[in-house]
């Protein structure tokens, strides 16, 4: 059942002050975009500041008459200066923070080292994997977003088919399919969280450039148009017979669906049909043991074993510099929790939206696979991306 | 002349290392992609140790096949750990840093915490500046990337009439701008310094959309898709007989340049025609102004004047938030230094490459101005955008 977004947002501010006050946090200065949404419904150049008891403060820098109007659950004040930080808080009637949650893997030194000198002594603690444990697990109207989301991803996906000529560069390519996109209200912006976590759009890589590394924490690298953006599509234009590998993130509302489909112009060499085949294999066997409680672990080693089995393991995930993950959480951002990583002890929640993604890499010739985005269901995964998984072959021009 | 890039980027090097020693630091570990771009050619997950003197190290995590092919002037190595930093420091014979440079204004806490923890005591001292200071003047290769960004941009605005349509939505004609500048050669993404500093390719605003403010540091904010992405075009129909503010940072090879031009399908309202002259006037006047020497702050306030003596001061650079700045650097970030704010002191410098953008905001009507992307010359400045500066008429349909 849908319910409003100011009473949904009211209920995530209580949870993460469940978990200020069972890590003994007094509260927590959030700056990340991606929180300042799931704690507010909105982002603008600001601080929110959540206490472990009271209503949250949005100290807005730019812009105080957005965040008026968007804003929920939270008092907005203006902000002029990091100086005013502390009088806001004590104005508001609560106590200045002993034990402070900062948000460590994204908050840049030069705020903390205000934060240092314009509130009282604190003792700083980590408390971006609370929120991100928090926000690993959607409600009824994150889904909400994440089905149009998957929605858009299908669409485009099927007209990929009317564009998809040899010949044309990857870069032009991308170009229309990023436009079709667009049109159906594909918000552009994909956040990934971390310093330099820089996506744009997505992949589509035709043949030996899907099979390029980069400094992409992912399967798929790409060779970039230039050294200054080292990853996604580039110059190579499209060629009969060779896989095309479309792998993007659809966004809807802030929220992130991730897919990847194969197109193939004229036809596919039997070794990398097979391997699609295998990476189906996978994706159906993670679909039928993936349920609440499942450690995330076990699925990445099903996977390898299934690839192994199938004398892939050397082009599983990787080859020259492969990951060892099958899977990660979608969601604000594109690397949202949990992640379906080798050891990883995680278990798998109902609510959580993962991206399945077995892949095979061969050098020189190209990637083939599969990437859905899923919601963990009591009884197993449900599918939001629909498309179908297929290679999906076109007709070379007469 | 063009000289090969190793050569630059070891002359880039020397010059960061002589104001290293000025500032009496040791040695800078830069992590932000703008700055390993500048000092190496290319971006990877690493950390890029600059001695004040010696060879820099690159500490590549991923990609090291990439950043080996790819990086100049530096010596590439390996890294797994944070807890490798020191011994990689030692072993290639420099001395520990006392004093270490750090880009305050994006490391992240948790990186800072890790060097705190595995280097030996140092004392951080803030390097940001000194990186800003030497990019902000750029060399004969740079602008030659600058000059093809700005090609790209000039032939994607003289294809706007094209497919600009009353009925159509901005975000669909972004769309359709953002595929014909992809297919050029557009790199997309485009870097902003700090934190949240999210840029989505730019601005397709229709009449009183431009008008509206956002979080974003600029003239222009623009409604977005949603309060998760609170800038840029929304879904607001294009109509007849009001300004269409397209405001497109164009990116070459990593290199950023800034355009804006007004449309209009059918005619415009005489009120916003002479406010567009005006801002015209403002530009022809600090083009004659500009020159090395001059200080950023006396153009603000020249282009404040104009704008005064033509009863428009109420609306320059914004209305309900105005921004109190008529241009800003551009390079490999959007926010390159200088910034041409009222009372900034910093003198033009030849090299410097800026965007003057004097615009007029009409809250309910729209955003009409101008922006160009100049490099200071000894004489003065040379444009490097030059579709026509007009207002761009476009026929209805009949």
């Amino acid at each position: 059942m849908r319910v409003p977004l100011e009473q949904e947002i009211t209920r995530r501010v209580r949870a993460f002050q469940q978990l200020l006050k069972e890590n003994e946090i007094d509260g927590a200065l959030l700056v990340q975009n991606a929180d300042q949404i799931y704690f507010t419904g909105t982002c603008q150049q600001a601080h929110l500041y959540i206490p472990a008891e009271g209503r949250p403060i949005y100290m807005v820098r730019r812009d105080v008459q957005r965040a008026a109007a968007d804003a929920r659950g939270c008092t907005v004040v203006p902000l002029r200066s990091f100086r005013e930080i502390k009088d806001i808080i004590a104005n508001a009637g609560l106590r200045l923070p002993e034990r402070l949650g900062l948000e460590f893997d994204v908050l840049p030194l030069a705020y903390y080292r205000q934060y240092e000198k314009n509130l009282h002594p604190f003792l700083p603690v980590d408390c971006s994997p609370l929120v991100r444990k928090l926000r690993a697990v959607k409600s009824p109207l994150e889904l909400e977003n994440l089905r149009m989301a998957a929605r858009i991803m299908d669409q485009v996906m099927a007209e990929v088919p009317e564009f998809l000529v040899p010949g044309a560069t990857e870069v032009e390519l991308a170009g229309l399919f990023e436009a079709r996109a667009r049109r159906l209200g594909h918000e552009g912006f994909v956040r990934m969280r971390g310093i330099n976590a820089e996506v744009f759009y997505g992949h589509f890589l035709s043949g030996p450039s899907a099979a390029v590394t980069s400094g992409f924490d992912g399967v798929v690298g790409g060779p970039g148009l230039s050294p200054a953006f080292p990853y996604g599509p580039g110059k190579r234009e499209v060629r009969s017979g060779e896989p095309v590998l479309i792998d993007y993130p659809g966004v809807w509302q802030g929220y992130i669906v991730d897919i990847t489909r194969i197109f193939v112009v004229g036809s596919l060499d039997k070794e990398l049909v097979r391997a699609h085949e295998v990476a189906l294999e996978i994706q159906a066997a993670l679909m039928r043991a993936a349920k609440p409680g499942v450690k995330c672990g076990e699925l990445w080693e099903e996977a390898r074993t299934l690839a192994a089995r199938a004398a892939l393991e050397r082009h599983f995930m990787g080859y020259h510099n492969p990951v060892y993950f099958v899977g990660h959480g979608v969601g604000l951002e594109l690397n949202d929790l949990p992640v379906l990583a080798a050891g990883d002890p995680t278990p798998l929640e109902e609510g959580m939206v993962i991206a399945l993604e077995p892949k095979f890499v061969f050098p020189d010739r190209g990637v083939v696979g599969i990437e859905n985005t899923f919601v963990v269901r009591r009884e197993g995964l449900e599918r939001l991306t629909n498309f179908p998984d297929q290679v999906h072959y076109v007709r070379p021009p007469a």
